[in-house]
């Protein structure tokens, strides 16, 4: 745990603000909800939200502001999308041009922010279940690995599913089965337990994204749906401008977790 | 049951689209989800999908057909959303103005099909765990009321939630909570227990859409989020025109009630 881990999230946003934070967000305010950001403008907006809706495993939507507000009003009451991520990309027709602290300057007033959900929510209760998660005990980024899935096509928007991945012992993978379940709107139960192969991964020692974790012996990869997977998608459609969150730097917002189980 | 109980899906469909069915669609093809229709022009079909979005318990989304297109592809493969539901109403300006069999002649190339979930599909395990479910008993509709619960407005959409309510024995209550939390995408648990008043029903023997019920002493009122909201809350902004399915005369597509469990 940081030493932000006990900061209340409107404080955190805050010092972001002032840019008294510029890293990862992992471990700050614990107990609460941090999210994906990916921003469009209006003429994707619907189909965007689209792929969302029909691929709501890899892509739970926690908030969609309205277009050209930039107020996440239902996570993050007094969050402002333009300056409470602590790092941010630019993508230009698909292609990643800048990094920045601040957005005030590219935001443009068809634009559409989308906070999607994120799998930190349900490392919490594994966590606090006992189950071990390698990359945080190794402490390096989850492997996430693009499959053979292919997700629910919308309007302009295809692709393949990502997913990360968690080794773990058969025991625990049955009661990380049940126990992330209960989070339909932040990934859910796993899409893939057991061999790689059978969902396009070959080489489960190279992810496409993320840090390689150690598997041990015995123990079976479990796949979850991953957030990358709408960002991925949306800079396949190359628009002319797309603004993310910089990996590992999410929103950090005032919903708790624990609200977030449907049991 | 009715003889419609064991055809399957498509079937029913082929007979409803020849007009030889022109009635509710409640007990044909158990077992699998029937859903509520609301059909509107693209310029409100972002606003609405967010409203549906932000309001996930009231406006559970089945499906959303790409703009122009008629085949609700994931729901029902076969299916033409312009013939395949019994009866349809055109509302235009947010007046019902005619019921038709057949929507083929209003169908525009911008238009835009919401298939909502609807509270059948949670009823059948009710009474597989032998929870007696009084309006079926009672051979009538489902009472319905608008609450003072507001819906998250998303652009020109806003209103209150109308919710269903079912009595029952509070033992019942507590499995039926237990059951239906298994199913976050058609309505999830109920919304509130117990007091009508708490939720702004000041008469429950005059629901506001839909039969009364009987409430027997000892009984507890409870109150599912309804998926009657997305549509009196469309009719509330006065479309040109939008088009929805007759109530009790929904469509009947190819997915297993029992596939939308999340446990």
């Amino acid at each position: 745990m940081t030493v932000y881990g006990t900061i209340e999230p409107n404080e955190i946003r805050q010092m972001i603000r002032k840019q008294e934070i510029t890293g990862p967000t992992a471990g700050m305010s614990i107990g609460y909800t941090q999210a994906n950001l990916a921003i469009l403008k209006k003429e994707h907006a619907f189909d965007f939200l689209l792929f969302c809706q029909r691929n709501p495993k890899p892509c739970p939507i926690l908030d969609v502001t309205e277009p050209g507000s930039f107020i996440p009003a239902r996570i993050a009451k007094s969050g402002d999308i333009r300056k409470d991520v602590p790092k941010y990309r630019i993508y230009r027709d698909g292609i990643f041009t800048e990094e920045v602290l601040d957005i005030t300057d590219y935001w443009e007033d068809d634009m559409v922010a989308f906070l999607i959900g994120c799998s930190f929510t349900f490392e919490t209760p594994l966590l606090e279940a006992d189950i071990p998660i390698r990359h945080i005990e190794e402490n390096c980024n989850v492997p996430m690995y693009k499959t053979n899935i292919p997700c629910e096509k919308a309007g302009v928007f295809e692709g393949p599913t990502v997913v990360s991945m968690r080794p773990m012992t058969a025991e625990d993978a049955i009661r990380a089965i049940q126990i992330t379940s209960r989070f339909p709107n932040v990934h859910g139960a796993p899409i893939h337990i057991g061999n790689p192969e059978q969902i396009g991964i070959t080489d489960i020692s190279k992810p496409d994204f993320g840090d390689a974790v150690t598997i041990k012996p015995g123990e079976i990869p479990v796949f979850w749906a991953c957030g990358v997977t709408p960002q991925a998608v949306a800079m396949e459609s190359k628009p002319s401008i797309m603004i993310t969150h910089a990996p590992g730097h999410m929103l950090i917002t005032d919903i708790k977790e624990t609200s977030l189980s449907v049991l």
